[in-house]
């Protein structure tokens, strides 16, 4: 990979915004707003997406798994920085163009990065945002007694090759941040069985899931254990929320957006606590596991 | 690699400054004091580093040529998070400890990261500063007539295992965005001849190069051809600046760092004249090159 020729074609791809400083400088610079949060994600060749996948497409997925992290606080995006380590038969301007306009269309400038020749395909975006509801949700904020809520249906996205396709849902977060009875977010991109766990566990709660209730994505094979593969497969890229019970119709009324909002289950208030309704209505200890990927 | 089990020693291992959210979370959460700077960089085993290298020193080396490029900008930093791309084979934790303390060294704390398995050690950090000077110096402020300075000896660092010990000159670059008469700044990490050129380009000038007066580290050893070592090796991470020739005497005066400042050129009015003074003391097209990772 040519390093030079690469950032050349990214500055004459790229407008700065007004008083930001982009691509080409040790550092970009801006001027923050006010409070700021930041993540790093990263997708690596064989483990977030085949060799044989198209590289648009894993530029795409690289910039909307990043951005989810985003939408899982609440916060409208402000840049991202992009660290490209690309072996020479990818072609690195296609999957960086695939990237940029995931970022674009989520209004998130390219700022700078950094790329190097490796052996394996690895794209790390780093984006920050800043709040346009007056906080940032975290997965903290839970309380007994709270409802497990979702914003869409889960499972299949492996087998579909949606998870190539995130829609990181920023609209929806930064509606949900400026809902003072949700009390807790977080994206569900490890599976809904790992990720209801850290949101509980950073809550200092327990749960009862009810799997019956988690809707099943279309990509679910109608023959599978569907309330299964909607727990346990991972990169949904929907927001997992813990929502105050006595307003949980306030917020459902409210909710603006399509795909309509599911109950999932409850907090409770023993950490020890992990549980599961059966198929037969019978309270059990929840042992599904989510998604990791391949090590 | 056991992500979460990295994660929980992180976490225990780390104390997050008063008001940010550090690890943890889907993002970290800080209120920045200003206008901001921000950068990433990658390291890759096989080409920033050997697999036979120290995993301590490899992360020390990763978390501090980051640094040096908010060193560039004279920014004092403000945290960092970090991409971990790691094979099972390499010791997660340890590669994480010297990357921590190199942080802790220059007062950044780690606010987050993401970590992944993969085939090949890849390190990226990314950092983000604010200003102390009251202003960011950037590559593009050098005028005609222009001094070219650097801030220490050049030469040597990989044959010596010195790029493993990066210093980033953090102190050195604040002190120098606080300087009016220093106009544009960054960092050598591509070796000078390649770094010089980048500084006259941003700044839309020519220089002449006087390889002769380049101050050769003590790594270079004395049979070799000294100053083409200084100007074409990487990794230094030593600071090139553009000073005003009038103002250059009260600058040397004021600065207060033990190495001195060594004047090595200046910049031309015309873009296209790219020129060195050879040993003959004749003036001759500059054609040195900088140094490249194999790729």
């Amino acid at each position: 990979m040519d390093e030079g020729g690469l950032i050349r074609q990214l500055r004459g791809r790229i407008t700065d915004p007004p008083g930001v400083l982009g691509i080409g400088d040790d550092c970009c610079v801006w001027t923050p707003g006010g409070p700021s949060c930041l993540s790093v994600d990263t997708v690596v060749e064989g483990r977030h997406f085949l060799t044989s996948d198209d590289p648009a497409a894993i530029g795409r997925k690289a910039a909307g798994a990043a951005l989810s992290d985003l939408a899982a606080m609440g916060a409208r995006p402000v840049g991202a920085v992009v660290a490209l380590s690309c072996p020479g038969h990818w072609p690195a301007m296609t999957i960086m163009e695939g990237l940029i306009r995931e970022l674009e269309r989520h209004g998130c400038p390219l700022l700078g990065g950094d790329t190097t020749a490796s052996s394996e395909l690895t794209i790390s975006v780093t984006v920050w945002g800043e709040r346009v509801a007056g906080r940032f949700l975290t997965r903290a904020g839970g309380r007994t007694g709270d409802l497990l809520v979702v914003t869409g249906p889960l499972g299949g996205s492996f087998a579909s090759k949606r998870h190539l396709r995130p829609e990181p849902r920023l609209q929806e977060g930064q509606w949900l941040a400026g809902q003072p009875y949700v009390h807790a977010m977080m994206d569900i991109s490890d599976g809904l069985a790992a990720d209801v766990r850290s949101l509980a566990t950073a809550s200092g709660c327990g749960f009862l899931l009810l799997p019956g209730e988690v809707p099943v994505h279309d990509d679910v094979p109608a023959m599978s254990d569907t309330a299964r593969a909607a727990c346990c497969e991972g990169e949904d890229f929907e927001l997992l929320l813990a929502v105050d019970a006595e307003h949980w119709p306030n917020v459902q009324l409210a909710w603006p957006f399509p795909k309509p909002l599911s109950r999932i289950g409850w907090l409770l208030q023993n950490p020890a606590e992990v549980l599961m309704e059966d198929r037969n209505g019978q309270v059990v200890p929840f042992l599904w596991q989510g998604f990791a990927h391949r090590s």
